[in-house]
């Protein structure tokens, strides 16, 4: 005989970076498996360096990582993860990044600036990555941004169920904080049953110099539960000012969804201090008990990965989950 | 000797395709030069044939197609015009398409779509492109759905100075039609000094069955001019809805500015017919006389077109014409 | 355990574009499937707008369009299919094009020219598609434009096989219309089983200026029948002159035989109106009735693109159809 | 100042390999320059080494290397050249193969096969080749391996040219000694100024088993001067038989013209040993003394190559020297 | 339905080229197959041809090749069956390279010279190799010139197995015989129980012009039995040598064991007439009859390499041959 | 007419990141001009932002990153310059990093790792680099990793001509600490005039369990002078044990030379601690007050960062900087 024949086989194997492997954790019990046992570390001067202590050879690899600060550390990471799995001869490499980084710098907004999603997408397919899974991308058009199938998964079920449950939705009106989220807030308007909209326009203040800007309140709010919507909280500057804007319209409540709780720098502090009675975030990146406060509901994200990754492995369908949007 | 020394020269060469090839000679009479002659026709089955009947040798070449019907045909013929521009020995080639053909199918609305604009932007790649030229954008992100320069070049200035010519500003309020133009619509804002801002929020009516849609105007419009501003105007069907509705909200007189003038299928009699009093476009794409009507004004892209050529032959600045913006 | 396993599968999907459907559909019933129910339409401004209704993923897909024109319409349409599929996870596409378009644009006749199929090979690979399966290229070095695996197919024994039972094949002698068609006379005489061959070759008339070409039959067919044999007829203006300078030196009956009838412009007509008593052709192209006619006979192509797809999705041999030729 | 301007400037430098020295030298004496000093060898094992003498960084490089056996060593040593020039910065690196090999195996015969001239095109490329110069393709398809611009020469003005002073053309028949060369037979013609066409049709004898060829002449060739016609020489078998074939129609004189003398083996002993009068050869592979004899005539293709060098280098048009063909 | 669904299978196929095809049935052998019939063939200009004469489709292909000389021919071999096997639709290939060509050239010792190691990665890379399989290359770093998977063997413990049952290593003092076999010289070292070490400084004598060396032992060898460790023999200059610098020192006994036996030139006969009692090789090139010596052994590489084809087939571990090392 | 002539121009601009401005600042001082004025900073979730003030459109781009602590950080941020000068048309992009991070990453040491110093060239090269400039790579062979020119610049002649115009290079042995720098010790043996070489061996302790490794001193050091020799000083553990091993076996003196400073975590304090005398290195990596003791020596590599980079923008030869090495 001139050949062996076999039958094909396939194994799922996930792999955790160090942002958060708790998030890990959470997703491989959901799977009923363990994350592969991987050793990491960083040399003195800052290199990182990355084993896996399981063969890997012919897996259907799940490189899960969180890229929360320091973010350039975590993403090089990642990318290394990725190249070890390529030289050992994993057959598939999904990277999985909840929340994807840089996804702000997805055009450049003047010259001679760089689009570093799309430099991000681009080295994560050098590495050796055949697809992305991500969650609620900043903006849609960043799909594009990688050469291969890309998972966009959407936290909006889960937020939208979770403040169905808690609010009024008559009383409701949703509110984008700025120009870019507007398409959002029409979807989670549409969610909870069409309530009304309103938007956040920060406009420049014509009788102060310099870029300074003025958030005027486009639509009605007056006696209104207003729901503010967003993909991200990062500082927390721009949806504190918006909430003080929609008090000052006469808003009885200001509520805040996002799915990606970034929190930098004085974002807690922010938020805490405002007059915004509710917080509600996912855990596509970590939030350690300091920066978790008495008004803040984090939701899990786990799950959701847990059921993309199961339907990619075997070959189901991820759109699916979410009524065929993607 | 071992060699042969000269001085480096380089040549600037416009090539036109035959979608739209007055823009090309009018791009070519800003620059004093001639588009090259070239040789285009399509055989008796619809295959396209592209000769060139100078010498490109060493050229820096500007290939200007307008992507307008039928879009596949004049797609098709740029993508050849460039192989044969690579084949011949160009040393740049830059591709100018003043509209972006495609730039609405900039990312998955649902599962199992194809991203056809970055799917253009790759074809372009691989025929040869080493640039692209464009003129707003659908999205700005499309800039990185291509792996090399993109210059993205405003028509903003060009219209608002005829807007702001015309009408009294201070009774100017300017209208997104839907989500995705609020940022365009903020640069109009304040473009035209900070005037007010409406939006456009489309809806499914809870009432009827099926992804009907109500038009809702979220801010104040009424006793106000209304410039509604978008990218381009296909069928017009949104862009008379939302001047209905409002007028409905009181508006008192509704105009239309837009980039590119797609002009589809009942596009000219929705807006002759509608109760818009002006509608500005550019000619990004053709419009021919059958398509122009009273209320009508055309601006010409071609001067823009050409210091953007200028400015790119020669190592100056794109970003300048728009102080810095791109 | 750190991993799940599973045995793994895969599953032959059919795709067809709008092209000719019909043809899918032979295909599909050969292979006793239903195609991929698809959406697809075109939308007001020419762009294609591509969609499955079903999970594609992990599937080994093959792609069928027929190049008929509009030609550049179609290609695109098959392009943006590919890139649906890459990004929607299937997991192999095969683009199949029974008559690849631009085959004749195959190298520069003269300077400044594209070499358009080439260019195709490339589209397609960029789109996603990992493999060709192509039926009697115009040349066959066009195999090695493509950068993975070809399958080329060949209606020769489809078309001799009719040829051989309706005539005597002692009468015949087979004509290569011009220069490139030589070998495929080649084939033809030897299938036949040694058959006697003439050329037509086409000069320039040395009395007439510019390019007027002179019929001269090279070879002997002076009471014959003769089986003219193409890879195509397009508008069969030369066959019909061919056919016209054989009966002038002699012969007795004019057959003519092809694999793609593309049948351009005013083809048709000059077939009916000729001295050429049959015409053979296979449906690589759609031959509506409003083409067909008393003497044209059409044999299907579709039970050898099945036979063709079933073995390469069971890793079985395509050569073994062809006796070892590829 | 922010940075140092400088005027651009271009180097033409010729490299050659060893495979024909002889030919580069001459290309050289043309362009009035020396060939680049260059320190070549083979370590014990076989391994060949290659290192430039002076810098080459920003030339414009031009690499000669003729296809002649041993053929794997020679174009491995052209690829390593072409390396060691991107390595050290050469600007531009056109590969010059004025017989390019493998052209032969330019599609697959049967199944399993490679196309070897398409991955020697590849090879070059990803070696680091920008464009490639040869002359007389075996095919013109074999342009669009090539992933870049391509200057495909043709000696036929050269051939012409002698044999056209040498013979009576009004007696000339030109030959084409099997399908593939047909066309070339026809250029001939044409260039002879419409003289009549023969072909040989080799064909399986169908008394004898096993692919045992008869040579069939097509065309009329009784008392005429033959010129048969071939891009290459090979082992002589075929054009030899040929020339029998054209005697036995009573042919009255057979000359052979072909652009590269491969001559292996038996050839040259063939060649004196038939009844053909004259051989004329172009020096694309080198014909050393002992391969030289009576009859043979080489006609140096060095002014070709240089001119061709030099339009490349200065932007010129490689296609004017051939009346815009390519 | 709309598709059809299977079983995924995989076959495991080996293809030897001419170089050495003892191996590939040693190899076959232990892995109780045949090597698959392949068509092989020099045409007279020394073109290469390769067809394999079964369907090798879907395959698991592993194409064995010794880089010996004249390695030019053998490298460019292999190039072919790679890109025939792509052609044909192999599933995986694997370039088998016991000994990996040209890596002594792994890096630039001078300026304008080739890094052909990396070269011919990427040539086969081209080709259409997906993996590499090697022994003992010259320098680890190699392995990051392949963009891909790479089963970097040793045969440390084939070698040092022999050497231990043959020597008493108390007596034994491991000689690197030049700076870049330190690394290798440490290995064997603590391969045998951690035995003392010695290297062969190679300086310029400072008293003679022009690059003499003179071979300085650095280290304690008097009285011992010294095993001069290589990962090559070439020319066997070096190692003799060394043998006699370390006799000059006062070694009793000088043993050699390196992996590759290239043996070029006069390596026999500095071997067999120098004061080395014992030579140790395998045969990952192959070693005709003609060039043994009493003092020479060969061991088989041929069950490792079986072994790790095994692994790499069945998604083993290649590195669990080597306890985690690679 | 159909074109615009212009003669070419070239424009040197330097960029610097934010790791260490101070060694641009000085290698601008040499080159007569000024680093681009540049925008750069961090977001509060840590991502890096990057901006250009000038236009640098068709510039000769040199950017200067050292790869010091945060690494990954500083990688990143030269990334993204890379990708924002290719955005903004910079004509050739060079990256200058005169410590090549993750050097030491340049092979699997054992299996399931990464060649993390090959990601980091393909990192490079998808962001836009052509071209990389580094000084005294970890391994030569890196240079390999880069497809395109590297200029690998040495440190060699700095170092000698510091230590030979400070030490009796009589008295002096050359210490290499492992077996990886063996190759660079000879070099500073030939160079210091062939003074002696030893070798640190480190060895598994036969006596003691797990990894423990014993320093053995291979060749004569007592009564000497000791220059040990690194390309690198990280944490200087291995440095300062070879002195103690070196001092044990009489050594009269310690001096430690080096290109680059990394000085991680404990260095400072052992180094200061140990018995050696002087520590000579260059200023590839920032070496800050905190971390200069007084017998630490700085040398400047600014001027031949400069001189290479005029040597690159002028096409002269930058190997000529090194006697022909490189």
């Amino acid at each position: 005989m001139t050949g062996i024949k076999a039958t094909g086989e396939k194994k799922l194997m996930l792999f955790s970076g160090r942002a958060y492997p708790e998030l890990a954790e959470e997703v491989a019990e959901a799977l009923d498996i363990e994350p592969t046992p991987t050793s990491a570390y960083d040399f003195a001067n800052g290199e990182t360096f990355v084993r896996f202590n399981e063969s890997v050879r012919g897996s259907d690899a799940f490189v899960l990582q969180s890229h929360t600060a320091p973010i350039n550390q975590w993403i090089m990471e990642q990318l290394i993860m990725v190249d070890a799995l390529k030289r050992a001869s994993a057959k598939r490499i999904t990277v999985v990044a909840p929340f994807f980084g840089y996804a702000r710098q997805d055009k450049k907004h003047r010259g001679r600036e760089p689009i570093s999603a799309r430099l991000m997408a681009d080295l994560f397919k050098t590495a050796g990555a055949h697809r992305l899974m991500v969650v609620d991308l900043h903006t849609a058009q960043i799909q594009g941004f990688f050469d291969g199938p890309v998972d966009h998964l959407f936290a909006l079920p889960i937020l939208t169920r979770h403040i169905g449950a808690k609010l009024d939705t008559e009383q409701v009106t949703v509110v984008a904080p700025d120009a870019g989220r507007v398409r959002v807030a029409e979807r989670w308007s549409d969610e909870l049953g069409g309530c009304p909209m309103a938007i956040i326009h920060k406009r420049r203040d014509p009788e102060v110099a310099n870029e300074v800007k003025v958030f005027d309140v486009v639509g009605e709010v007056a006696g209104r539960t207003c729901v503010v919507v967003d993909d991200m909280i990062d500082t927390g500057g721009t949806i504190v000012k918006a909430a003080d804007a929609l008090f000052e319209e006469g808003a009885e409540r200001v509520v805040v969804a996002a799915t990606h709780g970034v929190l930098s720098g004085p974002a807690v502090d922010r938020l805490k201090n405002s007059r915004i009675s509710d917080v509600v975030l996912t855990n596509t990146l970590p939030i350690p008990d300091n920066k978790r406060f008495d008004k803040l509901t984090v939701l899990s994200i786990a799950p959701l990965l847990a059921r993309a990754i199961s339907e990619v492995f075997s070959d189901g369908s991820v759109t699916s989950l979410f009524g065929g949007h993607s």
